[in-house]
């Protein structure tokens, strides 16, 4: 018992659940914002179709957990989660997400549920984007630091937002990862592409090269310089992905007119964020890492409004 | 018997064929260089490792052709096919490629048989890009009309090549076609593409959005135009396909210093040739189509000096 409970009563633990397509991380948490326990499954939205109440009941469980209040946030919210969160526009800032939380009905005593809402962004050109679930980590990152600029989120879907006194000006996904994964596994590449290989020297022949044209163009390069034996063949893992996160930053570059000053806040984890905070180190580019989980717990607390 | 065959005996056939890495063409041609009969099969070079000379002997058996004089072009000339025949360097003029081909021994009597080398090109950057195959194509439409300019090879992976006064200028891969079934076929876009579709108007609007950003990123928008309703999943297709022969586009307009006045040479079957004629056209862009069998056949009069 703590003070923030009234005498005889226990307060209703705090959960936050990280609740995406093929995961799912939990991070319990006490009255006071503290981190208590952190559990992580396979209970992704696409395992979990149509069972969503079952599944949060199991998890609960799993926590000793009774009544509970609870965030969701991640692809929970979309069109194929539990409930469809409609994507918020950009002119609601970020800060302001927990006056937009989502109440659901989780059919389960004791438990309050509300879903953190996506953001919709629209650029010059008219062309929309998207993210859910990466809105919580800058919110995270934000409510440690109050540095405005660009945020990156490495991941099979790399996410750059770029945040000004806590309003989304900018949004981007690239399909980096998953673009590395289909050419690695099929296709040309593939016939050459040994996996696991990291040479530092490829990777950053292939991030100083992706200016240069097209990506569509500029992979077809990696194969010619091993047909002509300018690059061994296993090389080519590396050199494709200095091509792929060279293309992102050489269109974030341009949007930014070439502008790069202030540190870009990687939120990953170590091994995802490591090939990303070596080519902005390349490039010159000043960067700040930030450990997802610790950036969870703090946008939990704001959104919990234990903010201290 | 014609007038250049000596009196009792019988010219040798001439035979070209294409052969490439899934299949192979035949074209069986007179003395006068007319096309007497075309053959197809999949013999292409992964089918036929280590089996090249008995597989040529089954074709000129399945022609009916005994003596021959026979040029290949193609991927058999590769380093995973019959005999590698290293690529020119594009200071060597196209329209000089007879004075370049590979004598191979195909152990067959009566039979002389020769390979059409590829080119190597080295951009400004010194990144390299490869042809075997095309070559031959642009000679066929160059011995047909004498203009400069880009010509385009749509296919699996598609070829821009620019000449000027026989010379190739400059040479270009885009993996347009690959790109695009792995795409449709696997990832997150194959969840919503429904094949066969061919939606006008998404294919412009793709087209039209290509140069606005790095591919990586503009195929994410793509997804995220169904996710925010802009877009009804069964454009998908229309606009990734425009996307990617946009990005070819934009990246070869770019080279040219935004300059396409001189038509573009699109050598392709109709159905390959297709979208990008669209395209063109869309754009505002002039473009010439020719029929790849012509040029082929043209190609090979060049070849065998036979032209008139």
């Amino acid at each position: 018992m703590t003070a923030s409970t009234t005498p005889g009563t226990t307060a209703a633990p705090l959960l936050g659940i990280d609740w995406g397509t093929s995961n799912r991380r939990a991070y319990l948490l006490d009255e006071r914002g503290e981190l208590v326990r952190k559990h992580e499954d396979d209970a992704g939205i696409l395992n979990v179709q149509g069972r969503f109440g079952d599944s949060l009941r199991d998890l609960l469980q799993t926590l000793q957990v009774g009544s509970a209040d609870i965030i969701l946030s991640g692809m929970v919210g979309s069109r194929n989660g539990w409930v469809e969160a409609p994507y918020l526009d950009i002119s609601q800032p970020i800060t302001e997400l927990k006056n937009h939380l989502l109440e659901v009905d989780s059919g389960l005593p004791g438990v309050r549920c509300r879903i953190v809402p996506g953001y919709r962004y629209l650029d010059p050109q008219g062309l929309p984007d998207v993210m859910r679930g990466e809105e919580a980590q800058v919110l995270g990152a934000l409510a440690l630091s109050a540095s405005s600029g660009w945020f990156l989120l490495p991941g099979t879907h790399s996410k750059w937002v770029h945040v000004e006194d806590g309003t989304v000006r900018a949004l981007l996904t690239f399909m980096t990862g998953e673009l590395f994964a289909l050419m690695s596994q099929h296709g040309t590449l593939s016939k050459v592409i040994t996996a696991e290989q990291s040479i530092p020297a490829a990777f950053e022949a292939g991030l100083r090269a992706a200016p240069h044209g097209a990506f569509t163009h500029m992979a077809f390069c990696c194969r010619a310089l091993v047909v002509t034996d300018m690059m061994p063949p296993d090389h080519t893992a590396s050199y494709l992905s200095g091509l792929l996160i060279g293309s992102e930053l050489d269109d974030i570059r341009r949007r930014s007119g070439g502008d790069f000053n202030v540190p870009v806040q990687v939120v990953g984890s170590p091994g995802l964020s490591a090939r990303y905070l070596n080519a902005l180190e390349l490039l010159g580019t000043p960067a700040r890492a930030w450990q997802p989980d610790g950036v969870y717990v703090a946008a939990l607390r704001h959104l919990f409004q234990l903010e201290r």
